[in-house]
């Protein structure tokens, strides 16, 4: 097994805690949707707002995740990067019930294990995976993730419930464990997912991901600070929709498709050499290319592009689609001092831009 | 050597000769351009127009390409697919002079083998590839073919050379000769070519080239009617800065880069046995594929993207740039009866719709 944490991250709650943002959850469950003069502005960051607790009261988080290369060649078994955002999704468990129900801090959800719902049976798959005192208790459950915009939403929900569910019952799994119960619920919304979402939550920092029985998961060595924005420019497509379409366009010509899915994971391991080396120009090169490949698999969009094209222009040394495409978010590396001119250009753009600092490893 | 004429063509005038269009030539003469209301509108053939001959005159032409498949990475070994196009360029010779020399149509060109600017030295260097008795007499060239837009105006001016003074001077050059002669002139303009363009309007048809010493240049069997559109949607930019900047791009990335032009090449070969097995849906597809491969080298704009994008909105099975992109032509290949849909949809967006109709080898 090759597994590793690369970053310990024990799923405290982070103090760059961020007030949701973005539309409505595509599973069921609504997050508020912040003032609309806000969402053409960069994201701002709130004081931390907790929510209340009590001596019996358990509470986890589980970060999003923004793909730096490799989505769509990841489930075709292609090595995918992918970073932790400090966007995240909280938990808390509180005993009480004899079975198991999960609300949200709006109140829009109510749901419980196996319910029809998409929340419900992920809370099914999960409890399913875990022993059988994991399933009770009283659960509340607040976003600040964008749903449906290819940033680990539903991936960062299960790795959540994992997580609050584990300390809760003080189950002491082990990576695997948490990261098979993760990936159970994350496959109720996502059909033949890689279980990417769910362990670049769980591990957290930066991975190089490959699908597998077990998976193999490693920290990505970083030379020099990775100044990055993630930028929403439309409504995400339905991931699973994409998956499928890509999938078609494979068929069609599936000796081009493969070629094509082989460059990625390509790309990606030359951008993880980039990285370890401090060569930004290089790893650039690795996300634009990344970007062609992904619009001659049919996934990305004239606005999609755009924004792509404002980044380079304005400081980006290199930009793409992240995601599942057909809408939904990009990302942009930006040269050393850069960072709020590619900020600022994408802003018009966007309903939500989130910066992020990938920090040298130690 | 594998070199045969994938359809005869002894250059003599076809009845479709068109009237010049387009910008500046970029190489120092000048072609016509024809009303600027007809600029946005479909290419419409007017009668044929001749030159006035006399019995010692001799009259050869040459057509323009366009590629379907394979730019960029035909520079670096890889198959490409070109057809000819019935835009050409003419050349008159009378005797006359002991030293050549030429003029256009329009009297924005007059010069000689040697001459500083392009046509002269490219002249020069097409005569050094011939016998000496090909050095004497008067031409007098017009073209149909937009210059700078990708569609092989200076390899059918270089071939219409080699074909004219073979001609008037009863050479009786072997293909590979032709070939030599006027890859020695295309050399002038575009540096580093491969000899498609050339190749292409010396063969006429469909080719799969590769380039080499010699290169390998094969037929390809047609099995339905390929009805395609070529539309230019911007100026062209320089063929030779659009390789180089390639160039650079792959040295960023290296193993990136080389797996893009490796699937470039699969996707050209894929593309070839969906033309012999009739999968209009397969070609179309890598038309698709090969156009994202070609903006992960940087080589697409927003007015291409958007152009491709109109074409495959309005009944094109896939769409791609066509030649060195940063401007230029698109090529798209319509499904049965969707022609004048196509050709409708990117006329507002076109300084120049031109269709073409690939029949099926007999």
């Amino acid at each position: 097994m090759n597994i590793c944490s690369a970053r310990p991250d024990d799923g405290t709650i982070r103090s760059t805690f961020l007030l949701p943002s973005g539309p409505d959850a595509p599973y069921g469950w609504r997050v508020p949707v912040t003032d609309p003069a806000r969402r053409t502005g960069p994201h701002r960051i709130p004081s931390p707002q907790r929510m209340s607790t009590s001596p019996r009261t358990t509470l986890r988080s589980a970060p999003g995740k923004v793909l730096l290369l490799g989505e769509h060649a990841v489930v075709h078994g292609e090595p995918a990067l992918a970073a932790a955002l400090e966007l995240a999704v909280e938990i808390r468990h509180e005993p009480g019930n004899a079975t198991l129900r999960l609300r949200d801090s709006g109140g829009g959800l109510d749901t419980r294990p196996g319910h029809p719902d998409r929340v419900g049976r992920a809370l099914e798959a999960i409890l399913q995976a875990l022993p059988p005192e994991a399933g009770s208790g009283e659960l509340t459950v607040r976003s600040s993730i964008p749903p449906g915009a290819g940033l680990g939403s539903s991936g960062a929900l299960c790795a959540a419930l994992v997580r609050v569910l584990e300390a809760a019952h003080d189950l002491q799994l082990d990576p695997m464990q948490r990261l098979t119960a993760a990936l159970a619920g994350e496959r109720v919304f996502h059909g033949n997912a890689s279980g990417l979402d769910p362990a670049a939550s769980l591990f957290g920092g930066l991975i190089r991901f490959v699908r597998g029985t077990p998976p193999s998961i490693r920290p990505v060595t970083i030379a020099r600070p990775l100044d990055l924005v993630v930028a929403q420019v439309a409504p995400g497509a339905d991931t699973r929709r994409m998956v499928d379409d890509v999938q078609r366009r494979i068929d069609s010509l599936p000796a081009g498709g493969r070629a094509i899915l082989r460059t990625i994971g390509i790309c990606v391991d030359a951008a993880v050499d980039c990285i370890g080396g401090g060569d930004l120009d290089g790893l650039g090169q690795a996300m634009d290319m990344n970007h062609g490949l992904l619009t001659s698999l049919g996934v990305s969009t004239e606005a999609l592009d755009h924004a792509v094209r404002l980044a380079r222009a304005h400081g980006a040394a290199g930009a793409k689609l992240t995601g599942a495409g057909g809408g939904g978010c990009i990302v942009a590396l930006a040269r050393p001092g850069r960072l709020p001119d590619v900020r600022s250009a994408l802003a018009p753009v966007s309903s939500l831009v989130h910066t992020l600092t990938l920090h040298p490893t130690p």
